[in-house]
């Protein structure tokens, strides 16, 4: 076993795996996994819970992750309560799932009573039903009702998102009485940025930064030094507005209101950087053909179940290209060589569709691409695949020219593949379009479906011009 | 022209398009677009004014986005300094150059003065050397010099990210010595989260949560209040590094050190959720086999330079498909119909591949995938392979008999395929594997070098079992 520096020297602070990033605690690398690995073998408890104390939860996840299923179940066991609730809000979904099922309803009370009311909800929403049911009849009347309310929410709005400790205070109060609602909802969570002026009906009126108390007298009015110029989203808006919303407005937090415009939660920075990441994540998954939450850590199985259907989708499109084909079997048998550029044909429809979708579909994640300019956009796309369709034609017609020495089939290979690359791209282009205006995830269909449809579509266009023009 | 409420009525909050998305201001909307298109058409100065007055700056920015350029340059003059800058910095980067190129040095100078650090330099490092120099000379000595600091990190370190405003205190201090220095570090920036206490030499030792600050007593020591568990970044490291740092342990803030461990600037959670996003958006881009940042608004000619480079990649290797295709010329030829199924062998080995490459490359830009773990995801992707090919083989090869009722043609293609789709599998896995060992970034080569090298491989492996087991 080599030598761990388990407790950072005072001056010089611990290096880890990435070079420049330091910190007071000991930090997940390979050499400290090896030793976890070896001490979880041996069951050396004592030696493992030295070691947890030491570290911090996204790291001792970040271990758990990488363990064999039983070892990971082992270490969590070990953890306190308020470490174990950190560390389940950190675990990657497939190995989250298999710890939980393990647990107790009277483990999982615990460690839920540990969390702010999101990572809460986020756990709650995980369980079967019936368990969820035995965890909130074993916490404090207040806690389940609050729970409850929550999971209403949907998991993907605002409402889904927001902690429920927030302070606030009356317009007409002091800067005094802020610091004292600061102080009561302390007691509840590290997580203090901001207090929310309310008035007489409750509704939500400014906004006080922590900065701002700190600097002014005591007795302070309220509406001076709040801030009056809010935004705010109500409990149903998506994460993904959300989000685009908190980017937009560089905003560290964002109140949460109800239909009455009263405050009823807040959402901080940190959940809206995985939303971020979770929805591109999300978009490449879709735009590469996968479906399900697959990730690094799935099983054989569940990457079979997340591919499959796409392929499917895949395979259906391509016996229809099959089809196309077989319809030009006369063609193809009078020249042989045509069938030597399918791949061509099919690859360049194929990339230029996809290039043309995955700046729509990411414009229209990120509102980027605002209804006003999609027309515009789309006659920039033409016009940039009529550029390319020319250039790439000239260049397959010197191609086939110098192999051949034939220049009308040159020209002829040449002509359908500006057809096709002009073709996929607005395809690209205009389907993911679509798909926005009828509510489906545009970036869902686009990968997959656009490339197939656009490997037959590009077939019949490549062989119809052969049969018209050459043969 | 339709009525826009300027003003919102102070009882119900202005709705902006996304319902639920509430603010005290006038939000962007097409309506709005339309409205301020005509007026800058008119050149209404005195009308757009007032209409500016009550946009935010992001809203400004977004509605500039989708003028032409002449209309936004003349409605970018009419902005003040200090709302000009917020402006910039949130327009789309083809607009942002568009708009800074026709700038006089003195007004880059007058917009510059009104940003933080770190937003300055963004600004600073996109003029012209020249152009910059200029700007340089008319700061003030110590913004110039400030400034020349920070530009002198990458663009894409932490040490380009972060801003240089930040209370410190000495380790030894009060609450009330705390306080001070967040009163003058507010004097320059509206954004303070936190105070860095440092020793003797400048080391950074702990951070004070101004949570922490209003709660105590003025004669607190800064040692009681202060949080000792630190992660800092030295200013080389990554944004990417960093965005996971600060994504993984949850943090709104991140101090930056230099190699002394002394604190040099703070990062927030703004910058990185940009940093975030853009990573994505780079990987996305990369994967799709579209080059340079071209966006949304890019013109035709950049869009034709972002993808002509993958496409001609893609070309060189289908034109090396062609070429074996050419090679089993006699074969094709016997069997016609082997023809019609290259489309299937190429699309479900390209498919195959893109969906294993895509989770390689995300779980290495997120560091889900360490490097501990990579031998066991590609044993699981083979697997997964293994069930995908006997599943779509099996398909395909009833398919071939109920067409053709040939049982051993059928067979053929199925082995057939299930190669192709456990070989693509294998090197859409390993290709962003091997890149990220070599240090190129594997999203860079994953998209169409992977599907165009699976084509021809996928042709070579189709034709080969049609010579030798069916012919």
């Amino acid at each position: 076993m080599t030598q761990q520096p388990i407790m950072p020297d005072e001056e010089e602070p611990y290096f880890d795996s990435v070079d420049g990033v330091q910190s007071s605690t000991t930090l997940a690398d390979p050499e400290l996994l090896e030793d976890m690995r070896e001490l979880v073998a041996a069951h050396a408890t004592a030696a493992l819970l030295n070691i947890l104390a030491d570290l911090r939860s996204a790291d001792i996840a970040d271990i758990l992750n990488q363990l064999p299923e039983d070892d990971a179940r082992y270490l969590f066991e070990l953890l306190p309560p308020e470490e174990a609730s950190e560390v389940l809000l950190d675990l990657q979904d497939s190995m989250r799932e298999s710890v939980i099922e393990e647990l107790t309803p009277h483990r999982i009370s615990a460690i839920v009573e540990e969390l702010d009311s999101d990572d809460a909800v986020d756990i709650m929403s995980e369980l079967d039903e019936d368990v969820a049911e035995q965890v909130l009849d074993t916490l404090e009347p207040d806690d389940s009702a609050e729970l409850r309310e929550l999971l209403a929410y949907g998991e993907d709005t605002a409402g889904g998102l927001m902690a429920t400790e927030f302070p606030e205070v009356h317009v007409s109060g002091t800067a005094q009485d802020a610091i004292e609602a600061v102080r009561k909802t302390a007691e509840d969570t590290p997580d203090v940025y901001e207090v929310y002026a309310i008035d007489e009906d409750g509704k939500l009126r400014g906004i006080i930064d922590l900065k701002n108390l700190l600097l002014v007298r005591a007795d302070t009015p309220v509406s001076d030094i709040m801030d009056s110029d809010i935004i705010s989203v109500r409990t149903d808006v998506d994460q993904e507005d959300v989000a685009n919303v908190m980017r937009k407005y560089d905003l560290l937090t964002l109140p949460v209101v109800d239909e009455e415009n009263r405050p009823v939660g807040i959402i901080t920075f940190d959940d809206i950087a995985d939303v971020i990441h979770e929805e591109a994540q999300e978009d490449i998954s879709r735009m590469s053909g996968i479906m399900d939450d697959t990730d690094t850590s799935s099983s054989i199985w569940n990457i079979f179940r997340g591919r499959l259907p796409w392929l499917l989708v895949g395979f259906a499109g391509e016996i229809l290209a099959a089809f196309v084909l077989s319809n030009f079997e006369d063609a193809i048998g009078k020249v042989l060589a045509a069938a030597f550029f399918i791949p061509i044909i099919m690859a360049m429809g194929g990339n230029a569709g996809i290039q043309a979708s995955s700046i729509v579909v990411r414009g229209l994640a990120t509102g980027e691409l605002a209804l006003s300019k999609t027309f515009r956009r789309l006659l920039r796309e033409t016009g940039a695949a009529l550029l390319l369709g020319s250039a790439l034609g000239l260049l397959i017609f010197l191609v086939v020219f110098l192999w051949y020495g034939d220049a009308r089939f040159g020209l002829t290979v040449a002509l359908a593949l500006l057809v096709v690359i002009t073709n996929a791209t607005i395809v690209g282009a205009t389907v993911p379009l679509m798909l926005d205006r009828m509510n489906v995830d545009p970036a869902l269909a686009t990968g997959p479906f656009i490339t197939t449809s656009n490997d037959a579509l590009g077939l019949l266009i490549y062989l119809g011009f052969l049969t018209l023009i050459y043969l």
